[in-house]
């Protein structure tokens, strides 16, 4: 079949709108007709070259929600008309890793994703017969994809698919930071460091699970509105307060409990492990560094009982969780709605990634 | 009252036996005869100077065990005739880190404890007159201390001096990093570098709940018979494996489920964390590295599920944890006896010293 997309042809380049060949869906596989898809941060670093993993020519997007129109041989899970939401962090159930119940990071297809390819190590897009690489398994920014099974999560069909898009990455990294990997407990601190997308989404995740203090922190004060509507107690800018380490443990009475980065700079990670409170402080690194940078400290900040962790799609099993995070938002347990800023037809993704650059967004969504 | 004790007069140089005064308990307080001490590192890396946190002249030794002849006014958890141990870090059951139910590293006599002074910011050692610094709250290479009612744990009347001893530093800080610090279950694979006193009883302490594979590193070879009387699987010596934290994947299908750092060294610290397992593989500090040396790895190490922190006394709480090990020695669950190599009389503690330098024992202790 034909099916629209947005082609990422090479590094710096801005998208433009194909029609590319899809090969439907082999054994294992799904056909989905994607709805909606976020543009996400980690589109634009792979766009802009940083990414040293990064592949060309490519279909990107990974934020997607979409309907299955028709399902390979021996898939069980999932058949036509159901809603579903594409996961670049799959969840097979049989792998070590899923077996482990430690970890979210199913391994299972880890190795051909990388590759920008199916499972059987082939691709389904193609133009006038050259192969189109596949993108985190996901490749949200064609309005046609195919993905495994155990790459898709089944939702509700009363969702709007223009606001859970935003569960495929971004509300879900957040929220499921604080309560799959840090665990967060009632009354316990929080701090915040960077609030875009990502930030927003923690600090209603320790709304959600009756945090006390959650304090925020950012050089952006137009930021600050913002998060106040999602939670956020105390705000820090730290052109205000140059030794921020110092301010928070003030204002903690001796450190956060736990603290988030959702900037991707070593800087501000070894900051959010130092503000953590002696004795048991978490800090949890969300935002992804450039290649090669490192974080460091004194080990002392470890004897005395600081941990440092690091979480990806918010610990979150794909299958098993999104659903209920889906839930969240159709109870009213969460605000996806304020965080989508701006919604954009496919021919306008370009303008999608220049809002972000420019920091007018928290989030675009394309609708197909 | 007058006691024989080790001082440490000035850094780098041999410990002298002197006669003491010693003023009794005041109120709090306890009066304890010690009866046996280890000599540990952190003894020597006080005496050498290295510290800088260092006070002398002092009255060195955490590690003791013995007898309560007197308690002052308010002291209502022990007696005259209780046996003891005195504790580094001490358990109010008060403080905001003792009701927080998360850390063992309880503050209450922190601030006087670090300048070597009672509670009450006095000393109760003089010579002539002349203050003697009291250290770590503990000062076991003296026959006779005063120590405060919380900084003693109440052990069962049968264990041998000679050898629980070593609970009070050693043994705990080992033990207590896999049991109460890291957690660690049955079937789990763990690596350990430095086969050390503190290395070793890690190892056992993992024997005892049930590990699977209990991977030794070390530089010295002479370690592996040791490590594996006590509970040792595989031995590793960087020295025959360049690239050790390879050898450690390879070894454990994948890597560490727990690590621990037992040699104070931050580029085995590194190794340590990135030995372990992608996905939920911890790594425990338990070295003390030199002042000033900082960790340092990329944050993908962590956001990729591996977890960095550290773990000091063990994370045993004392008064609490400190009488359930000595019962685990007395069952034969644990074993001292093996690890100290050496019995000294206090006019000898400087050759203790000499035979931890050169790696000729594992534990010396001082019997009064």
């Amino acid at each position: 079949m034909k099916t629209r997309a947005a082609v990422a042809w090479q590094a710096g380049q801005p998208l433009t709108i194909e029609e590319l060949d899809l090969e439907g869906p082999r054994a294992g596989e799904v056909l989905v007709e994607v709805k909606a898809t976020g543009i996400c941060h980690t589109d634009y670093y792979t766009l802009s070259g940083a990414d040293p993993e990064g592949l060309f020519p490519a279909v990107l997007g990974h934020e997607g929600a979409g309907v299955v129109l028709e399902v390979g041989s021996g898939v069980a899970s999932l058949k036509a008309g159901d809603h579903v939401i594409p996961l670049y962090t799959p969840e097979c159930r049989q792998c070590k890793f899923c077996l482990s119940r430690k970890t979210n990071l199913c391994q299972r297809i880890r190795g051909t994703q990388g590759k920008g390819l199916m499972p059987d190590g082939t691709a389904r897009f193609s133009l006038g017969g050259q192969p189109i690489l596949h993108y985190m398994g996901t490749s949200t920014f064609s309005n046609h994809i195919v993905a495994p099974e155990i790459a898709l999560a089944k939702i509700r069909t009363d969702a709007p698919f223009d606001k859970v898009c935003y569960i495929g990455c971004g509300v879900t990294t957040g929220i499921g930071a604080v309560i799959f990997t840090a665990k967060v407990e009632a009354g316990a601190n929080v701090v915040v460091f960077g609030l875009g997308g990502i930030g927003l989404n923690v600090i209603q995740g320790a709304r959600m699970v009756g945090a006390d203090r959650i304090i925020g922190v950012d050089l952006n004060p137009k930021r600050e509105a913002m998060a106040r509507k999602f939670g956020m107690t105390h705000f820090l800018d730290p052109k205000e307060h140059p030794d921020i380490v110092d301010a928070i443990v003030q204002l903690t009475d001796g450190g956060a409990d736990y603290s988030f980065e959702c900037i991707g700079n070593t800087t501000t990670m070894r900051q959010a492990l130092e503000c953590c409170h002696k004795g048991w402080g978490q800090s949890v690194i969300i935002g992804v560094a450039d290649a090669g940078k490192e974080i460091g400290t004194r080990p002392f900040q470890l004897v005395t009982g600081r941990v440092w962790k690091g979480s990806a799609f918010g610990g979150a099993r794909g299958r098993t969780d999104v659903p209920r995070i889906v839930d969240w938002y159709m109870e009213g347990k969460i605000n996806i709605d304020d965080l989508i800023t701006h919604t954009l037809k496919l021919e306008d993704i370009n303008k999608g990634f220049e809002l972000m650059k420019a920091g007018e967004s928290i989030r675009s969504v394309v609708v197909y």
